[in-house]
């Protein structure tokens, strides 16, 4: 057998661990939710119940999709809403949206995060001296496929690159889909160079200048923008895992977070399903979607 | 008054002048067409009915929408058939998507044509040495709405390239949409460069590297690749009217071209609306979208 029927085997076994979502409110709304369902059909959370490791033996993770590429809106895993579901940030009471920064189009990757990660604020990264901001691990997945928002995929890791976002370290891990037919290609940071020239170069200027446009200044980077390789990515994720751990199980506390999940075991945060089919009702009745406003399509010009 | 009035008033008159279309055959199939119908609500000829000028004074003219910005589909006003439909191009028996060239998503501009303009195939144009395209005369419209496919739009020109396509003469109009913010700004090519830096060069690599993820050589210019102005561009676009003039009048003779048209006066090929009538309806009945395969979104990376 050889290296492509490998990966797809691995894969179909994945795909049997079908996620779906549930939404609530009207898309393109500030009402707008999407909550998940497990396997099973049971309401989870995405930040929580989800396995990290699709398959550990073969280092494939899962990624929730939260930004498919090319899309502008800035939708997330809300993690202070119980059952975390995904709903789109927003700033001075209106929906947020990511700025076209010529000659890119939206985000140029599927965006999205880690399963049972966690960027503790008390841990300082050594290089950058900077603390975690308290979010699941961000990953951008850059096979070719346009993946819908709340997808549950399965990615090999490649590298990673620290961005450090108004004063927070945001590890950025680059993935790439099982299931691209350049995933076999691709295992360390280097092929990324290689198969997909300047990719990882515009991921960094990406990064640099994206809220430019809305006032913000240049983001900066640990290592010099360089992207530090699998290696040490997955000693990031691993350390990342472990943080949420010590949230889930209360060895450390954070208020404001919503550690509501359903399937975790041993965590003091763990509820009935009853109970989160009553969160998930309270939320709005879905309805059709709103419009959106063409001034999402404008391109800005940023000179690094 | 200030200026932005003149802009809103001069606009709302044209919108009275308002076309639409009629679609035929499902979307994504070889069998999809998108038949134009005038402000009266019978059917015209997108390249022989819509008049160039909107206001010849105001040197505000029309163009039909083929493409939208960030879109792949390669949909263009066909010169051959009745009635001269918008249909998507076919290649080797399959629809055509242009590729996405990294780090472009699709089109970069709204894409289309000048109607009653056509680039005879028996012009020479001196610079290049090379003869017309035999098709109307395109446009990429810059402005920041993202336009749908058949809208027909009033734009200002502002300069224009001479793509050398496969040895033929192709200009390129360079334009905006008079509804734009910038449009007030933007008189001439030199605005696009101070208020868009890159995007003409952008635009010059775009059309150079193109076809090449589908093993086609890098296309040439003339010029040296330099966006001419805008009194250069209304020269081409004056001739190239008159070239589809003799067209239309019969004064030049192209047995494959679709000439038929239901209001130009004393063109020998106008026909009656009843017969319009039943050339649209001997085209395929509407249906719902096809699927658009997901390799439509892969990215190509080529060096210059």
């Amino acid at each position: 057998m050889d290296h492509k029927d490998d990966n797809f085997c691995s894969w179909s076994a994945f795909a049997t661990m079908s996620y779906s979502v549930t939404e609530r409110g009207c898309p393109n709304s500030l009402e707008y939710r999407m909550f998940f369902n497990g396997p099973n059909g049971n309401i989870i959370s995405p930040f929580h119940d989800i396995p990290l490791y699709a398959d550990a033996d073969k280092k494939i993770l899962n990624m929730v999709v939260e930004i498919p590429r090319w899309s502008n809106a800035k939708m997330e895993i809300n993690k202070e809403e119980k059952l975390n579901p995904i709903r789109q940030d927003v700033k001075k009471g209106a929906l947020r949206y990511v700025k076209n920064v010529f000659p890119h189009h939206g985000y140029i990757w599927n965006y999205g995060a880690f399963p049972q990660t966690w960027e503790d604020p008390d841990h300082t990264t050594e290089e950058t001296g900077t603390k975690g901001d308290k979010d699941p691990l961000d990953v951008c997945e850059i096979g070719y496929k346009v993946h819908p928002r709340g997808a549950v995929i399965q990615v090999k890791v490649l590298g990673t690159m620290c961005l450090v976002d108004e004063g927070e370290t945001d590890w950025k891990i680059i993935a790439i889909d099982v299931t691209d037919p350049l995933a076999k290609d691709l295992n360390d940071v280097d092929d990324v160079e290689k198969f997909m020239p300047g990719f990882l170069k515009a991921t960094n200027e990406w990064f640099a200048i994206y809220k430019m446009p809305d006032g913000k200044p240049l983001n900066n980077f640990g290592f010099n923008g360089e992207c530090k390789n699998k290696a040490f990515s997955e000693k990031v994720i691993k350390e990342c895992n472990e943080q949420w751990q010590r949230l889930i199980g209360k060895q450390v506390e954070c208020d404001d977070l919503a550690c509501e999940n359903t399937t975790v075991a041993g965590s003091p945060y763990k509820i009935e399903q009853g109970d989160a089919e009553a969160i998930v009702k309270k939320s709005a009745e879905p309805g059709s979607a709103k419009d959106i406003s063409n001034t999402v399509d404008k391109w800005y010009y940023v000179k690094l």
